[in-house]
């Protein structure tokens, strides 16, 4: 492959050096973690190392962290109904694998709400909580720390200040945060909690539920049999990835608010001058607070779909929208619940940054991007003539 | 750690070099499969290429290959009722993860006897077809290839005949058997079937539930979100252990027949030797056709949680049944399903070989059994005087 300018981390980062290294590592070794023989303990503390430092990143007890195949995973499981009137409280911008809803059945899974500046609407959550929790039935909340596609945070530490006066439990997908500004589970008040690898510079195939406390009962198994991870997910442990996502999440957790600010500066930067050239550009969810390395934006007259396309072939890997709903038609859920036109919607394109992103790739970005604007603007220019 | 004997195949294989590249290769794709860009087409590619090769493993079609985070996950998500009525047999000697029997509610999970040998009971199951098939419920069998503690491999030929004749569907848990055995899934006549990355040489942490053509439709999926493996999994494939899986897939397909002469020539050898030391030594399920790989056996007088500690002192890795239910205190429920004495059961050997298993191998772990067996049998003498 030629040069090429990755700015997709939140679709997935590029592993990290020190996970890549842990990863390699723990493939020499030999054993079922399960195993009593020599072999398997010395792949259980491969385990136990890498849960330390993955509970540490979120300020976790490492026997409050369970490794799953993946965010999903661990969303899937943390949606399990305790009773026939549980009900789960979803934000409307979740990742699909959260409106999903898990084991609660479609008619139990509500949506709140967001704002147009994609924050969302907590005095509709404390009206919907008095509804539902109100009557004696346990109310599950579900609300990410930050948005996937706009990088908007969100008031995470307020809805659980709401949620647990109702005696509703509040689980936190942290996927796209984690790594990028701090979660720690105690100052956010999330009693479950998702993060992923490989959205942090872990391999892919392994992610985590963790919990606040022990006095928070885990879900039922999602997936059960043998008696790993406490019993609280059946199969054979991914030893290799959980041994990558520890050292990303040691790596991550290093330098995270002087990391946080360095790509702030060139994400800001990178608006600044999108929308010195062009100042119809619209960004989304600039007015909130957003992770410091993404930005969503659209430029009224070209389709994300195109942009996407033209990039890719000048070298530059972005996204119009979120990974895993590549293919879809229908524009993004999230502008959608933020009131955001379909057309502009359409136009969606998605930056996202990292560790590894200098000033010279916001550079060939914009060149490119420059480039395409122009040809486009000739061309409807043509069209008119 | 000095030089070891690792005889705990079955438990997990090591890694193959062969996958262990695979995996470093994938370790460097950069992207999302998901994603339209460069660097997620080039992932998408390495997985493609790996469902590939699992696929050509059990003569199946890629597109009816879905992967998943291990065979756990691949059996519960095999086993999904599809309406009310649902029943799911099992045989009394699966894993687990079957036994747990997936979504279906416990009391619609029945189990089919083995006979002493360690086989299933096909009357049996053809009388329980009769009697759950033969009023218009929908029955799902589960029987599978090979068992993991005794190696005893079932007729799941003749279960899927039967099964197919009452209407009820066949799935196979080949996790054992897949790379060690021939696992056609045509000419075992399983509707699905479920493979393991690392019991084959791949990495932990991935594995695949197949099925035999479009006809049969996909369980619903228990992980929910993002539109991955058309639907079927959400969650963003576990790209380095898929690859790793793909090419130890490739790697054991190669010489199936011959390396399992071989080490069934190892096995038979080392199973000659234990009795002709010890005529008292029972060898479980010798009696029926076995993996070539596996045996399991007692010697009256020796407890497998004391053998398995002395013989891994002696540099000696072995298995007291299976790794996922170590810590248990409960004699195998395999060896119960076969009549086997609690007594007897509890002094259940695990030797399990693999490709690179060699003489000098058979020749240190009998080098340490009877070390240990002569200790004991003086002590016993010691505390008889």
């Amino acid at each position: 492959m030629a040069e090429r300018t990755y700015l997709d981390w939140n679709a997935t980062a590029p592993l990290r050096p020190e996970a890549r290294e842990a990863v390699v590592a723990a493939l020499g070794a030999v054993g079922n973690p399960s195993s009593v023989h020599a072999e398997g303990r010395a792949t259980r503390h491969v385990i136990d190392e890498a849960r330390r430092r993955v509970a540490a990143l979120v300020g976790a007890e490492p026997g409050n962290v369970v490794f799953t195949s993946g965010g999903t995973e661990a969303n899937a499981t943390a949606f399990c109904p305790t009773g026939p009137d549980n009900v789960l409280l979803v934000s409307a911008i979740e990742h699909p694998s959260v409106l999903a809803g898990g084991r609660f059945p479609a008619d139990r899974v509500r949506q709140v709400p967001v704002g147009p500046d994609g924050v969302v609407d907590l005095t509709v959550l404390e009206r919907q909580l008095a509804g539902g929790g109100g009557d004696g039935r346990r109310v599950l909340v579900s609300l990410m720390r930050a948005n996937n596609e706009t990088g908007v945070v969100q008031p995470v530490a307020a809805a659980a200040t709401i949620a647990h006066a109702s005696g509703a439990l509040l689980h936190v997908d942290a996927v796209q945060a984690a790594g990028r500004i701090a979660c720690d589970i105690n100052a956010l008040g999330a009693d479950l909690l998702t993060v992923s690898g490989h959205k942090l510079g872990g391999p892919t195939g392994v992610g985590a539920l963790v919990r606040r406390s022990d006095a928070i009962a885990w879900p039922a198994p999602l997936i059960r049999g043998g008696g790993q991870e406490r019993g609280t997910r059946a199969g054979t442990e991914n030893v290799g990835a959980i041994a990558g996502f520890g050292a990303a999440a040691a790596a991550t957790g290093r330098d995270l608010a002087a990391e946080g600010r360095r790509v702030a500066g060139l994400r800001d930067g990178l608006e600044a001058r999108l929308k010195a050239a062009c100042p119809q550009t619209v960004i989304f969810g600039a007015a909130a607070e957003r992770l410091p390395n993404t930005t969503l934006f659209a430029l009224p007259g070209i389709k994300a779909e195109t942009a996407v396309i033209a990039l890719d072939l000048a070298g530059v890997a972005v996204s119009s929208g979120a990974a895993c709903s590549s293919g879809k038609v229908a524009p993004s859920h999230v502008l959608a619940a933020m009131g955001v036109p379909g057309a502009l919607a359409r136009g969606a394109v998605r930056v996202s940054l990292g560790y590894s992103t200098l000033e010279a790739d916001i550079e060939r970005f914009l060149v490119a991007w420059r480039g395409l604007a122009d040809t486009l603007s000739k061309e409807s220019r043509g069209m008119a003539a």
